[in-house]
């Protein structure tokens, strides 16, 4: 599979610069794990992704963490290469969760398209402005629902990435992922354990009454 | 004073586009307490702030409210055509909190504009860029930092905005802005009085220690 079947405009870019992408662009694949962006120190460029997947995270000064949207194939990672873009002035995190392939679209390749193309300065709006949704989403996440509803929504989500109602998770990782402490992951899912909604064991989550929970997430 | 001296890319258009930025857009006064934009039910375009003020917040469905930016003089108001904005899927208020002044840049207008127009395109992404940056501020705010420092910063921030000390301000507006009860802005600020940081009245905040407010907000 060529990059020009996963870049949702490449028909909308001259023969140029379509030339240019195909000649600079690197294929790379990563395991699981691998530490892709962190803040500003890094500047991959832009990330196509043809397999895996990627989570995009905000960390605390004292090491909290709360996940901010994942990326899957045919995503684009556009903070990655958030140097180029002055307007972009926080520090996200990003790291692969599964083995993650992926094209590199490298930063002055990627700026220079960017200021001449407007499809591709399009493009890169209309990216951003998925993410914004995204966030603007958690933000009502944690501003207006309680931490169940939230807890039985991201166990369903996850069910749903992994394919399968037994989830090899940690209440350690659950917290990372919402923002919370460790002990709060625990005393909620022995709530929902109690309730005959999930059943607990070292280091898995299985989702027992899915109806159940997708009540109380009130989806 | 002209639409092109606010417009700060006016200079990289076109002959043709300054034109017809010019010819289209419309001067527009509101007083102070006018809703410019509520969620998906207006698109009045592109505002472009010539004096005044902007707040756009997020409401949720039992009327809570949360602010998430301000907008002040040369700003653009880009959420305000988010509806030819396909990838913003959300919903935002933004009102007047002071007569404020601006030119209007119609939907069908700007979206032309940035459609054919890199420099415009750019430029929209890097507006987009700025209020990305607000609102991940607001979720560090809201994750990590305890409601003391949070509202100590408002105090400091709307002193600053104002230019006085006498903040002519309710509990429940402040809560509007904090996303959280009235009781809890009573409660604090009370505590804020005991330690001689600010002083009550009907209405009325007065700062008296900006010092420890600076202090204490861990600016």
């Amino acid at each position: 599979m060529d990059l020009s079947e996963y870049f949702p405009i490449f028909d909308k870019l001259t023969a140029d610069e379509q030339d240019q992408l195909r000649r600079l662009s690197m294929r790379r694949t990563v395991p699981s794990g691998t530490l892709l962006h962190n803040g500003d120190k890094d500047c991959m460029g832009l990330l196509l992704l043809r397999s895996g997947q990627l989570r995009a995270y905000l960390t605390s000064d004292e090491g909290r963490e709360v996940t901010l949207y994942r990326l899957f194939e045919r995503d684009i990672c556009l903070f990655s290469a958030s140097c180029i873009m002055n307007s972009i002035q926080f520090d996200i995190t990003i790291t692969a969760e599964k083995e993650t392939e992926f094209w590199i679209i490298p930063p002055d390749v990627f700026k220079k398209l960017m200021e001449t193309s407007a499809p591709m300065a399009n493009y890169v709006s209309q990216i951003m402005g998925t993410r914004f949704t995204d966030v603007m989403w958690l933000i009502e996440q944690i501003m207006w629902k309680s931490f169940d509803k939230r807890l039985a929504g991201f166990l369903l989500e996850e069910s749903a990435i992994e394919g399968t109602k037994v989830l090899k998770i940690t209440h350690d990782i659950i917290a990372g992922h919402m923002g919370t402490a460790r002990e709060v992951v625990t005393r909620m899912l022995r709530y929902f354990q109690a309730e005959g909604m999930v059943k607990l064991s070292r280091g898995v989550v299985e989702i027992m009454d899915e109806e159940m929970l997708e009540e109380l997430s009130g989806k």
